[in-house]
């Protein structure tokens, strides 16, 4: 299988990070953003809407969104599973991975996209908007650490896809000058830096 | 098994006509946007982040996020089943209700968020990202027009929980003025009035 990846971008790294925790060996082709390769006609046929990550199987199937990549890995390579073990688990993993996406991710990314200097001349900026979600994200990351005041990992005492999800944010919000104050938020820096030492945080 | 829910509200809707589809008693209890009920604390005590809709069990386990509460219905209740039949298909409907999530609902709430009277005075809004946001759903609304040249729904040529999600998101435009143009977007308008007329529609 072929993952069409970025190196520096949050979803393809989720896919990264869940086939390394599984050891499913993916072989990746890099399609930069910064270069506009996504933008090209080869990769278009791949994904009309040019985003990143995009799988392809041997027989030229394609799948694209990094969730629907993972699921489908999931099922290929059940254990050790990501997504949860039982009916309520995987209720729990699928609320906490959309927390993770909803609550931080989209926000990280949408100060980066319409705050950065990445982004201008690329795509239409509302910057007043980057400064909303940075506040958002500030709000989130003071409700993350509550959360984790009496647990390891977003759903219990293990790993699960919601950890990585999370993981990709906090690290893209990096180029936006959005960071765990581990001051004000010690339990989830706690978490972040158990996650962070998993060797699948350098896939 | 008990919904809370805001009639007018997107996500809650999702829940609902799924619910419908499967045959699923769910008693429901309101919790009005408009009057504020989301930011009491009986309700936060259910959703720390004010979100609707929210499933309680009957021994008060509570479970957020509508595409978390949609798969463990799917778990209780396996058919029909509305997120496919076998690893490949529950890929690509995984995958088109992302779509559906990411490339129409998303945006199509943005514009609503950052743009409509309703949330003056309630939120920070950005009106130019509610334009910017109107630019692209009208561009989705193009790219679905073609992804339905040559099937009836978004996976294959069956009714799933990517229909669903993508009916919600399309009403939800109507109070920005967002709607299928059906000289323009024909194909997007019959595959609306396909999945509108089913009695699940009006759950």
């Amino acid at each position: 299988m072929l993952l069409y990846h970025d190196p520096g971008a949050p979803n393809p790294r989720r896919v990264r990070i869940f086939a390394a925790e599984k050891g499913i060996p993916l072989e990746t082709i890099e399609v930069s953003i910064a270069a506009g390769a996504h933008l090209k006609p080869e990769f278009r046929a791949k994904n009309p809407l040019r985003l990143l990550p995009v799988l392809e199987l041997e027989d030229g199937r394609v799948l694209r969104e990094s969730m629907a990549i993972c699921r489908y890995l999931e099922e290929l390579y059940p254990e050790p599973n990501l997504f949860g073990a039982d009916p309520w688990e995987r209720a729990q993993v699928e609320m906490w991975n959309r927390h993770a996406e909803l609550e931080l991710l989209l926000p990280i990314a949408q100060a980066f996209r319409n705050g950065h200097p990445f982004y201008k001349d690329k795509i239409k900026q509302a910057p007043e908007f980057a400064s909303i979600m940075k506040e958002v994200v500030l709000d989130r990351f003071a409700w993350m650490n509550h959360e984790l005041t009496s647990r390891e990992y977003l759903v219990g005492n293990r790993f699960t896809v919601a950890d990585i999800t999370a993981l990709c944010a906090v690290d893209f919000g990096k180029p936006s000058g959005i960071r765990i104050d581990p001051e004000l938020h010690p339990n989830f820096k706690r978490w972040y830096d158990l996650v962070k030492a998993r060797p699948s945080a350098k896939a």
